[in-house]
């Protein structure tokens, strides 16, 4: 299976805050990053995503800015 | 200054292919990551950002989706 | 494999228009809807998309408005 | 009135889940396909959408991905 | 005719700058400042977008960031 | 320091709606505009946004739309 999304980011949970329509995950991704997704809780549930899995960020090419110092 | 959108993750820019309204500029983020952005070509070429350069790559966290194998 | 991205519309292409930095795709997704997507040139080379494949719209329910007459 | 949006699904609402700031309204756009969208509570109330209502999931094409299996 | 996309902000084009698959357009919304939009090619011509027409950008409250210095 | 993010429409905080995972912010820009954003509650509270204080709407092209009557 191919997604067009070009970034895929491979980490583990290190955080879930669950909201009423909303949720947001941080993964560590190694290299000393960590990525924050907002998600539906809906998505959440179903996908029974918690602290410790293993999981992917997806984040497509067009909602990727630059800051240059 | 600080920026609302959650995830930031510095790195080189390791390609660079500029359109006519827009562009798309690859980084590699470390940890064996690359993140790869579509923006304006205004935006490229009044940032002047090229290969080797050192930027940011900034992501609003509702941008962010997750997969799980 | 599950993505959070709520929205899955599976249909058949019916229009490519390749460019520089971007490509712009379309699918008849049945019920007389068609989903027009944009995505890098190189998802596009790499994925291999053409007329008449089977693909499927994703989009992140964060990305969805509503109009109400 | 024209909207640049590329995608417009008409149908009727199936689920709406209010929270404090957004809320998901989910839409049954025929062909056996549902769209679910999260917008802000405000925009939910000061449009009173509610179950079975007939409305639009408006979606920007560069907010659509593609998945080839 | 109502929709969820909480910001409208109403202006004239100051600029448009056509590609293959996107476009790009500038509109001036009055109190010094100027929104750039990149819709699809498509768009562009089937609404007939030109210097000085009286247009309103449509901005998803999702998308929206915030800088505090 | 340069943000790839095009729009940059300064004003001042007028509502702050928090929530368990997203906050929504408005902001006056001057000319009779208003821009409201959904942002994760963490940046909320970490850049301490409060009514009255002076932000920067930071918005990318690619999530703009337009409509013409």
């Amino acid at each position: 299976m191919q997604i067009s999304g070009r970034n895929k980011l491979k980490g583990r949970v290190t955080s879930v805050i669950p909201g009423t329509v909303t949720a947001e995950v941080e993964v560590d991704i190694g290299g000393g990053n960590r990525v924050a997704g907002v998600i539906t809780r809906r998505s959440l549930d179903e996908m029974g995503i918690k602290n410790g899995d293993e999981i992917t960020a997806l984040i497509k090419a067009t909602s990727v800015m630059f800051i240059k110092e």
